[in-house]
């Protein structure tokens, strides 16, 4: 059952309990661009305690360096190693699990975030922005020559989404060897103003074609829980992972052992923690926002 | 267990036992615009002996007119009134089983077919070729006004597929009561020159986004049949169905109490009817192609 909190005795014995705090970034700290109220103040709070914050997040439209740029415009404090994106832990996963050699490359059906973060990790890819594949002009296999050295698709949130970049994907996917990796699954994406498809529907006509499941780099699965391991030090036991998501921020905290506090300023809904049919993932501890934490300052 | 048909005795005893044929087209008839060896024979020697010939097909890009043309640029005898589209079945759901007044608007993703068709029952519609639906720009809801009439949407392969699309899509079917329909739910497209994601993989972002299926409308479900009979009279017992996908064509005859005949020159292999681990969807007959049948000419 998970505990709800609301006294100050409840928060205050929260925050004496866990020295890492990670966050999940949309329905958070932030609802598209507007600020949950208070949680700058909880971080900087977070931040004089001498806690640990790090930002763990499947938003792959941003590479780390243009996500912090964010943080910066809405005045939240955060530095690049603290944040920890979907598009940079599938470059990751790409270069230290696969081992892609330099002449291999990645079919990219997303955006310059995980283009910017495989270039980072020196992969080289194709698709993605590249204007030949941002069209809505028709596709014909018959004037396509595919490029031999590609060996995974990588997907994420595509907004420029389109049947070429859906078509070149499939045509790669169904040729022997090649890895299917998505950045995520999230079905939707939340905005300020309501909910768009997320990075899961962009895969989506991938999947469906194929008839197969892409490996999912970000929350729940337990390769960004890596990518934090490989740079920061901390013990499960004393980090909380905070996150508006059930079957992605609260699954993530629970597969790594981790505390989980879930927040109702995004996508969960109290009913499904505390109604009469509650999911079958049960955080720790439930708020109604990071902004609560206040109550301690 | 599947009677491979191979002599002329058998292709004489298979003619003999039925009036009323229906054939798909894609991978049947032609792939993309080569036609199957012999198929236009077939189907002349057919109407020589007095048989009906009915075309039946999931391919919504194009309404029966336009379709029609592709019959006549390949030199295949056809008449508007043989052929059963997606988009035409569609568009008589909506009017004889919705029953929508004429103030309700359908939201299309899908092609000028199923405009067409749409136009031809008097249904109103919003998006498909629409040039403000058909872009690659950032799409906000801020900056949306959702159309208050709209009361269904409905999917079909549409190869200028787009987020604002889906996007403008899932809002709508977010909207309690509003109907949820595809043409057809095929996952891949067949080409002369390979496959490409069908209609399934264009509906699936909004498929996945919702976490809810549509109604599909083409071949297996009944509906088309229920289409066909209001047009032709014709005795199950004695009639075929001719196609090349197991799961749509093979289905939909065997759904209808409809004899049925697989060829292999399209989507299906033989091993998945004689090999060790076969489908559960049985075909009565199969031959190589339709053009085998050119052995009692």
């Amino acid at each position: 059952m998970a505990q709800r909190l609301s006294t100050d005795a409840h928060y205050k014995t929260l925050v004496d309990q866990y020295d890492t705090w990670l966050f999940d970034c949309d329905g958070v700290l932030w609802e598209g661009t507007r600020l949950i109220p208070g949680a700058v103040d909880v971080l900087a709070y977070l931040r004089k305690l001498g806690k640990s914050v790090l930002f763990v997040t499947n938003n792959a439209t941003q590479s780390r360096v243009s996500y912090k740029a964010k943080f910066d415009k809405l005045g939240v404090e955060a530095h690049v190693d603290e944040i920890f994106g979907s598009a940079f832990a599938a470059a990751v996963y790409i270069s230290t699990v696969l081992k892609f050699p330099k002449d291999k490359k990645v079919f990219v059906v997303g955006m310059s975030g995980i283009e910017e973060e495989l270039r980072e990790e020196g992969i080289s890819f194709l698709g993605g922005t590249d204007p030949a594949d941002n069209t809505l002009a028709p596709f014909s296999l018959e004037h396509w020559t595919p490029d031999p050295a590609v060996g995974a698709v990588l997907c994420g949130l595509d907004t420029a989404m389109n049947y070429t970049k859906m078509s070149k994907a499939f045509q790669y996917l169904l040729r022997p060897g090649t890895e299917f990796l998505a950045t995520n699954s999230d079905s939707t994406y939340p905005t300020a103003h309501g909910l768009l498809p997320g990075a899961g529907a962009c895969a989506a006509p991938i999947i469906t074609a194929l008839g197969r499941q892409p490996l999912s780099i970000g929350k729940p699965a337990g390769t960004m829980l890596e990518c934090i391991k490989a740079k920061h030090d901390f013990d499960p036991k004393r980090t909380i992972m905070v996150g508006d998501r059930l079957n992605t921020d609260i699954e993530f905290g629970k597969n790594g052992g981790l505390a989980t506090l879930l927040v109702l300023t995004g996508i969960t809904k109290e009913h499904e923690v505390f109604g009469p049919n509650p999911s079958p993932t049960v955080p720790d501890f439930v708020t109604q926002s990071i902004g609560d934490l206040r109550a301690l300052i």
